[in-house]
């Protein structure tokens, strides 16, 4: 069986040595956040991983979710206990409003702890994660009324919340939306449709479950100026505030998926279900992007997750494995062979999945923590910014990382050869479950999109110049530092890749669209790799001053993790060059094929 | 459900007008091939993998095979009657030789023939492909008596074969084998030890399976050099030949695993079973390796095979999905929107699929044509010329395509969005069942390991100068030919970085070997591109004489072949330099991290 080991530490380096979170202590919620209770706060978490959720990550997978004769929808053994355990911990409100019950802890805490989450089971995790959704769109869009109703039952986990968007004949294009909603008359409407793709839909986790569903109102106008979001939940809460009558939405069937076997992707039918307007009539699309950065943030941070326990097991696999003899001669000649560690194609294997997710790790906190800022501070100017980062870098968090994700823990499967193809060793498990970051949320070719045909050229391109600044400054700031050199160099040849590519799209893409959607996804990619070069200078460069420092007493984890920020740049960084070639080509060749052609 | 079409049309165009297969009529069994035959015989193979073994693909997969209680297998619904249609066409034998009821036909035909299988229902294909190895090694390896007992019924299907190399404890080391074979006195031996991963081990298919066996005499030297063949039949042969008696050999059970349901991949317990040496003692392994290159190229056809199913169903999706608009404006304004196949992105994917199949479909071919002329040619230059091509291009087949493969399907299964995930729709299956190809047979990274630490250095490079100095003639006699300058050059960049890097090895890795291995895997994909590459170069060249001397009637074919042929040179051969650019970092920061530093 897998196992996993949250990495605690290295969420504290990134946290206090790189990005020095107390210096955002003026933050509302911020200054509860001392070291010393972040520290705690993240151990607990990872205990919670490693102990409660991780041992239900392949029975869960393996036994998978029921849909009952009655339409009830049975999770797997032990989940239930689990979410228990988790939802008396009060994990769900960490960061929610403490007016609803919330602990108004940092966001940029539950990203981190998210991942731990996630890669100890992502299944179940994504129960909670859609409460998390559920609680930001009622939180920004809903009424007073609305709020005490859902809030106070959402964050501390009794109830859980849903996002319903796709329907069969659309996903992308949610201006195709046919779920209908009729006023009833007393201020709520009837809700009637299909909607597949429901994470989450049904389940026997919570007492009540609150979806919150894009329609059409009757007569509303075409296309997505015509969507709005509602609130409908599985029973109507009673004078109480409890659970009360039974709606009229269910779950028709589960989905035979890849994976995440242990999370109920539920067709819901909506059947005149008693639904209330959330926000204003027809925007309901707008409401649901405000929430959408966050939603993305955290199907990025699946990706690593999954990564990163993919990679742990292949470690530990690749230690203990004894096949073949290193090529300059034995190194452990007692023994029948050497372990499989001892070979550089190994090493290169494992070197760019770890280089990666702790690069990876450290953009995802680094962006929730434009998130908090961008939510939280005082000055007006500080937030925009902040929020132009986060809005900049969600595609990319979003698709690059699940991307990578899923082809690290491809890669990591591979360490077991054979063994890596049967389920019993867990590893094709992490593959099939990874797989669907790639494409929920968004799929990771309208996330490229996303970035270079919206945030690209938003507020004329102030959100680009101004990471383009920063990671130049980063540059130019330590350009005299040798030792940083190594880190600092390949970063600048990457950031001029980067910033080639984005001159290419001004003057080519502007009078032909297609021409940055040709290298849209290369863009993405190419970005991804600059972001994450950055995230590996401003580690090595906190590494380094630490090892001069004293290096209190862990020598050996700054030395590795400057090791790997070189092998990053080393093997990692040069595709910036191809990925520029490509986009450099154009839209032409592609569009002039005929669709029959294909 | 996922269809298939086999591409007949473009193996004919390759055959004929890209490597002129006319040519080779001097060779054994090439006399028969005439183009009219050998239309009709792929005619046949593409009908019948349509029609008969695609509809059994996605059911297959969903029932999975059956180890009953008396440790017989159930093969799912449908495929005992498609093997007897199959057996029945006689295309277990097309290749193999006439003295025992073959076709003696080219093997490169039984190259293109795999294709359409393994892309139709790649777990069916694996039983006879399997066969098709016991051939190879009893052809070669097996005294005149085992050929006559073995060989025509292996060659008319009414048996099958299997290879047992793998043991819980060694995959790639071999040398680290434990089964024992005991001589029992009268010219045969007791074989005992344990076997995994054995494809298609039992199965209701046919009256008898022969199974052939690694095991270590008594006694015998440690590591590969006591390593011996054995043919160890599941019902001993009676006087006449039939199977009789039932040997002490049984499947223990049945693999759970990520794909490839309908093949039986099973755990095989030979409990003092009798097996007959085959070849000489202790030279298993040799025996062994004489057959690798056949059967690497099946594997390479496999990633091809799923790769390009993947890619007919995700263009036929692309045509048809409704969703968003065109960049420039709506190209079906009178639908509620366009098919997703007027983006530039989706048309890249598409056509990165594409392009990698057509050409590796040329490589399949092109190197199975070296493995007919080095079995068959009269000349002994010519036979030794083109099995040092067939040697070098294989581990390239076998990684590159497998990789490749896989990938496509992923991005194939992307063109979905959720549908992808979902097991109806039948994407995920393809990812799924390409998985095990870059696995088996050989981990890839294996294959990159023969290709640079044996197939380079062999005979002082032999292979390797008359590959780059093909490819160079082919660049310069088409120098001057303006309209195929945008696949020449673009070949030639990639010969010179590929060049680049052998050189590099050659100054880099002899003293050092783990700078090979370091770079062994970018290698092996650096080839691989430029003989894709150089595919597309003879292809371009094929399709711009056909056009200019009249297209006979197929113009739109040939017009998108150049198309694809120029993407492929655009957006895919500018990944060599990335490839060069790893290579050249060497060995030296990942062999310095310590192994628990991982």
């Amino acid at each position: 069986m897998p196992t996993y080991r949250a990495p605690v530490d290295d969420t504290l380096f990134l946290l206090n040595s790189v990005f020095g979170i107390d210096r955002y202590n003026n933050l509302p919620g911020f200054e509860d956040a001392t070291p010393d209770m972040i520290e705690a706060i993240l151990s607990e978490a990872g205990k919670l991983s490693e102990e409660v959720l991780a041992p239900l990550n392949q029975t869960g997978d393996q036994e998978g979710c029921t849909r009952n004769e009655d339409a009830s929808v049975t999770t797997p053994s032990g989940f239930r206990q689990a979410y228990e355990t988790f939802r008396e911990g009060g994990w769900v409100g960490l960061s929610a409003d403490p007016e609803y019950g919330g602990q108004g802890l940092p966001a940029t805490l539950d990203a981190a702890i998210n991942e731990f989450l996630s890669a100890a089971n992502m299944a179940f995790s994504m129960y909670p994660g859609l409460s998390k959704g559920a609680i930001a769109a009622l939180s920004l869009h809903g009424s007073e009324d609305q709020k005490r109703t859902y809030l106070p039952k959402l964050i501390s986990g009794e109830w859980s919340g849903t996002m319903n968007l796709t329907e069969p004949h659309c996903g992308t294009d949610l201006g195709l939306i046919r779920t209908k909603a009729v006023p009833n008359g007393d201020g709520a409407y009837d809700i009637t449709g299909t909607k597949i793709f429901i994470s989450a839909g049904e389940h026997d986790l919570t007492d009540n479950i609150v979806h919150l569903v894009l329609a059409r109102i009757e007569g509303a106008p075409e296309g997505v100026k015509g969507i709005s979001l509602f609130v409908v939940p599985k029973h109507v809460p009673d004078a109480d505030g409890n659970a009360g009558e039974r709606n009229a939405v269910a779950c028709g069937s589960i989905e035979e998926k890849m994976g995440i076997h242990g999370n109920a992707t539920c067709v819901m039918n909506y059947d005149g279900a008693t639904g209330w307007l959330v926000g204003e009539e027809h925007k309901g699309l707008r409401a649901m992007f405000t929430m959408m950065n966050e939603a993305r943030l955290g199907v990025g941070i699946q990706g690593l997750a999954q990564s990163e326990v993919a990679y742990q097991n292949a470690v530990a696999y690749a230690r203990d494995r004894l096949q073949g003899r290193a090529l300059d001669g034995p190194k452990e000649p007692d023994k029948p062979a050497d372990p499989i560690i001892v070979h550089p194609d190994v090493r290169r294997v494992l070197l760019t999945i770890k280089s990666f997710n702790e690069a990876a790790r450290a953009l995802v906190l680094w962006t929730a923590l434009r998130g908090d800022v961008s939510h939280r501070a005082g000055d007006e100017k500080e937030r925009e910014a902040a929020d132009d980062a986060m809005g900049l870098l969600t595609p990319v968090v979003k698709g690059v990382l699940t991307d990578k994700g899923f082809e690290n823990a491809v890669m990591a499967q591979q360490m077991y050869g054979g063994h890596g193809y049967i389920a019993e060793w867990g590893m094709e498990q992490f593959v099939r479950d990874a797989r669907i970051a790639m494409i929920y949320e968004g799929a990771n070719g309208i996330q490229a999109l996303d970035l270079v045909g919206r945030k690209l050229p938003r507020n004329g391109g102030r959100a680009v110049m101004a990471f383009f600044q920063e990671v130049a400054s980063f540059v130019q700031e330590n350009a005299e530092d040798d030792a940083l050199k190594p880190y600092t160099e390949p970063l600048q040849k990457g950031l001029d890749d980067l910033q080639k590519a984005t001159m290419w799209f001004m003057q080519n893409a502007m009078t032909k669209p297609d021409n940055a959607g040709a290298g849209s996804t290369d863009y993405m990619h190419l970005f991804g790799l600059v972001a994450l070069g950055y995230m590996w200078g401003q580690m090595a460069r906190a590494a380094q001053s630490e090892l001069a420092a004293g290096a209190n007493g862990r020598t050996d984890y700054l030395s590795a993790k400057l090791a790997t920020g070189r092998f990053f740049m080393e093997r990692v960084m040069p595709e910036t060059s191809a990925h520029l070639a490509r986009i450099s080509t154009g839209a032409q060749t592609m569009m002039d094929m005929p669709a029959e052609a294909f």
